[in-house]
């Protein structure tokens, strides 16, 4: 039966098939991560901390295993992984040592990475771009007789785009390529990506499993099990504030007030799902090179309590934001590979568990857990 | 049906008859809040804010309404709750102008406060106490014509029992006296209370519900809720750490280390149960009167991700404790009352929302609100 | 010789003749709390607790005693002092029972208090303007025998004035009102002020003393004492970020970008002076209704220790702002009288200890307070 | 005259002559920090950061050159210095690379070094071991033809003494040995050191400057420059409360409750020597070997403003002890070692920058550091 699923190469058995990740933004500090982390879990160099997907309940639910993953993508910049790996050990992302113990398989990931687009000056319109970045992934695919691929969308935050823009964002024309592609898609940035009516037409018609929006790795995910606290206990949330401290790629990018505006859409959305109304409070987000890939958000929460007493709870979350994207992003590519394979189709809600902005479901951390391990359930052989 | 209820009144209905409230320390800052925030919300001067009971899953749960509770109790302080109520307004634990607004209930409720004991000098026996105890108790009840009364102890956290000891604890007095009196018992402290083989054994052969221990209001709530996320998202907690800032007569009773020991064994048990293991880290204690009620919890997370990179989350937590208590105890008296009226009798695992030890059930917060939201369902009338 | 001070009354000893104290913003948060504090502070209801002049040092300077300030000002707000006094006790700005304790004296105020402006559809122009406040003033001083009348601006942040705008700003227009009727002024917001070169140059012409800009009441206190750390450990501050939460007025100014970029200049101007470069890291200004009167404000402060490595320290203040204000205020208003009285015109930066944007001197605060203290030394009668 | 100086090797140029550190605990984190960086320095791998002495205005004051300084010293342990440096590494307290590119200072250090004691089944008495000791220092000196050597005890923090113990506490065995070799002494930790009458009378009579007690890294540091400024402000500081974390060596000495009261101890001392009375407040030290060598300090501080309003500062101070604490170490060793040559003896309390517990002096910082810079100022030669 999984030989059937669509996307599948006919004529190879799942079981003995390996699975490819497509990333676009591969030469980014997530992807690397997970490039790097594969390998060294693959190798039994470090546990698989932070990976849902490798705790028991997953165990029968026929996940490609990491040993089985093949990892390429596009990327518009030239660092290749091996030095890129390097810099992430220089800034404490990755433990010493590693980029060595895995150079090998950060040397065959790099070269499968092709040029994305479009970059400055390039004239390709829409149509040609994503016919382009379609071939790649087949010939990715075709080249490692892989039985699907799952494009997985982690690169820089894009502006929001304008309304009526003639143009495709560029993280839509990559969806485009997935779906002419036939593979999955997976979005764990706030751009665009499959949110366009066409395209989620698109996917749709071509019976195709997809994820998103926007992985939650830190400020959202705190907020996303706090808030549930609130309502729980009858506590009135008055306002709920908090900035952002990062440096990196995403700092700099997320330093444009568009592309923040995008990331913090998603950071509100949560507690107004939970609170059933949006409390007072801004978000900020700050570009700070000198933290390089940790981030620090602080969190400062006002509430009301019996007979109206003003209370006040802070919190202050110190992560590195590769560290945490990158076990989600395997999660994500292993869950929606095997979606693939049992031939589900469409948006899968039951992935809210990683985004700040799922494709519907709860909003409140345990739910969505509990949503999560019953879809590991179904995911299982009817054997 | 209710009128067979074990310790009905006989012939009185349960729609009519009120319930009684008998607060084991009902002089304190928690009692007064109660009795206080009772009446105010009772005469809609206040909206039931931090009263779980009062949201829309408990309306056909058949509690007694806030306007039927009757409020009594033992104290060994003097000071008449009006005057009480006067001292909280100036530490900002009540909103001005409410004490005045309730005076006529809160000197009702000072009418049923009998001395507590054993008071230094007193050569009255356990026996002896525990007979005029429940004598006071039943008395109330009669006085009133109440359907029921629900012992709820709030006083100040006792030291440990040491093992072998001749006597029983002041809170296990209460609890006897309560049995005793027919009368379900409400643990909010740490303190022994029914937890005794004795007593255990006593409160089960005469039928009736109890529900305990240590009410979870601020540090240990939160560990409720963080502790899962980190299971949930596979990360691993290395080392958790607390210290608690609190004034009050809490803060001077936990000041002695036999009394914080009581207390601390229920916060670190929370995150042994949730984590699967007890991390490395200490929870402090410290009286600082000059907080007054006001208490501050700082806490220290630090957690491992992936490849093991070290990350850190830590929270402040300021708020009223008597402010937080005294809804829970209100619920809590609500809902015990109501399942001594359905016949229930035992331990109640399915308020573990409410306790730091509970008696079984899950230690995670969202678990335990399913399963206090189902019991609100057992609840409500066959009709 | 006190008589012979420009701005004295003709024939009035120093010793009887009281102080004017004229609020630029008489109905607001820190005007109201600072008449009111000031008559309980004279009264003996309270400490004067946070007047750094009525610590002994100061003892023989000369100041005026806070009994002998008489209260008036300018405002474009209608609600009448005892009112707005009430309003600060349910904010828990004022403590119980002071608003009325005092109430005789806010009444009095009152009746000082004259309408500001220019208000929308004024049609008056800057002199018509100034004129009439500086009537004001004048009237003020003579009705009350005042020895001299010091002008404060405590009215709310005024966007950074464009360019070449053919108006005057408002606090300008104050700041003239003043000149013309010879009194000292005391900037305590970060507007304009008298800082435009005519002003300037009119108060260098009439002899007034002068002092300003922008009080330094909570974030930038701490930035003024933790910066100088730092420089004598020899550690590199890399990124020193913030964020700022209050509601009240002041909040819902700020929350015009224009006002708040008044603020923030401010603010980042400690940390340039005192570490001799700007670090990286923001400053947000958040409008939180919900907060009322009470500020929060964290830092987050990325330094480099031996041999590079990365440490971090943070600060969260919870203050309220008027509660800050007041004291400095009346401080401010009685050193500057003094000034005045003893002859001395100008810029007064040996008040540099109060302001975000001092006129010249140190920006680190132990060397700010010594040379408040030698100030204070120099003021003392020659006798 | 440096020539005459006590200790001084005779017929050396203070100018050539190269001058000894001697480290008690030798093999420690600070210690090995304090070895490696000073050759990371001397070699221009790394800027001074945190050293003080190497800002400029101690550029005239005649200090040894880091390149001139020779390290040796006692220890228990016996893991050889390059092999603590790539510990050090890994646990993120030394950059990477650094161990390697100054391994021969590492191993040439490690050859300085002779067992301490008295260690578990020493037979040896007091004054066998001080004998010891003190040869082994003389013999270090002569060896390198050394102008002088300064003995540092950056070792673990002993227990308080029992009063009228029979022996001496080890760091006064180290003490002494210095002694008799003629050697000035700094006590970088809060153990006894020379703190008792008969080596204060001895130290005085050879005398031979020294400098102590318990180097001032983070949390007192910290202390020492908010704590002046509520008394500057006329605030009122009502209760101080503060939480160490930090695993490593100190960490599990520290969890010795007689050793944390010795470090405690300094801790408060500041406080009530600034505000003029002890706050309310305690001090927590936790061992979390989960943190290694970085180390965070929470503290929470309740004051009071203008008519009693209750406000809040908390700090969180999150460090590296080590990296803290080498420069400092470096600082006294070379600021010792000019006193000396000067022919300065006796305690040293223009030095109290450097300690929480300091032999007299301020304990403001801002006051300390003054009276550092005039310190600085009288070492230079008159020349």
């Amino acid at each position: 039966m999984p030989g059937a699923a669509p996307g599948a190469v006919p004529g190879e058995a799942s079981g003995d098939a390996r699975t490819g990740v497509w990333f676009v933004g591969a030469r980014g500090s997530v992807a690397t991560t997970a490039v790097a982390g594969c390998a060294a879990i693959a190798a039994g160099l470090h546990p698989p901390t932070g990976m849902v997907t490798e705790t028991p309940p997953f165990a029968v639910a026929g996940l490609p295993a990491p040993a089985s993953l093949v990892f390429g993508g596009h990327d518009i910049a030239c660092v290749p992984l091996p030095k890129r790996a390097e810099e992430l050990t220089t800034a404490g992302v990755l433990p010493p040592g590693l980029a060595r113990a895995v150079l090998a398989d950060l040397t065959a990931a790099d070269t499968e990475i092709r040029p994305g687009g479009p970059q400055p000056g390039d004239t390709r319109g829409d149509e040609e771009l994503i016919t382009a970045f379609a071939a790649d992934i087949v010939a990715f695919r075709e080249r490692h007789r892989l039985a699907r691929v799952v494009v997985v969308n982690v690169s820089s935050t894009e502006p929001v785009p304008t309304p009526g823009a003639a143009r495709l964002a560029p993280s839509s024309l990559y969806a485009s390529a997935a779906i002419r592609a036939g593979c999955p898609f997976v979005n764990f940035t706030p751009s665009t990506g499959l949110r366009t009516p066409g395209l989620l037409a698109a996917v749709a018609a071509r019976g195709l499993p997809h994820a998103g929006r926007d992985g939650k790795t830190g400020q959202t995910l705190l907020r996303s099990v706090l808030a549930p606290m609130f309502v729980q206990r009858a506590l009135t949330v008055r306002a709920w504030s908090g900035t952002n401290l990062l440096g990196g790629g995403d700092g700099a990018a997320l330093a444009d007030p568009a592309a923040a505006a995008a990331k913090n859409a998603g950071k509100e959305r949560v507690l107004a799902d939970v609170l059933g109304t949006a409390p007072e409070g801004e978000v900020h987000i700050d570009d700070v090179p000198a933290l390089g890939d940790w981030k620090t958000a602080w969190d400062h929460i006002a509430f009301d309590g019996f007979l109206g007493s003003r209370m006040i709870l802070q919190t202050i979350w110190q992560g590195c934001d590769s560290a945490l994207a990158a076990p989600l992003v395997l999660d994500l590519a292993r869950l929606v590979a095997r979606a693939h394979e049992r031939g589900l189709s469409g948006p899968l809600p039951q992935l809210g568990f990683y985004f700040k902005d799922p494709d519907g479901g709860s909003s409140a951390l345990a739910e969505q857990f509990t949503e999560l391990l019953s879809f590991a359930d179904t995911l299982r052989d009817a054997r």
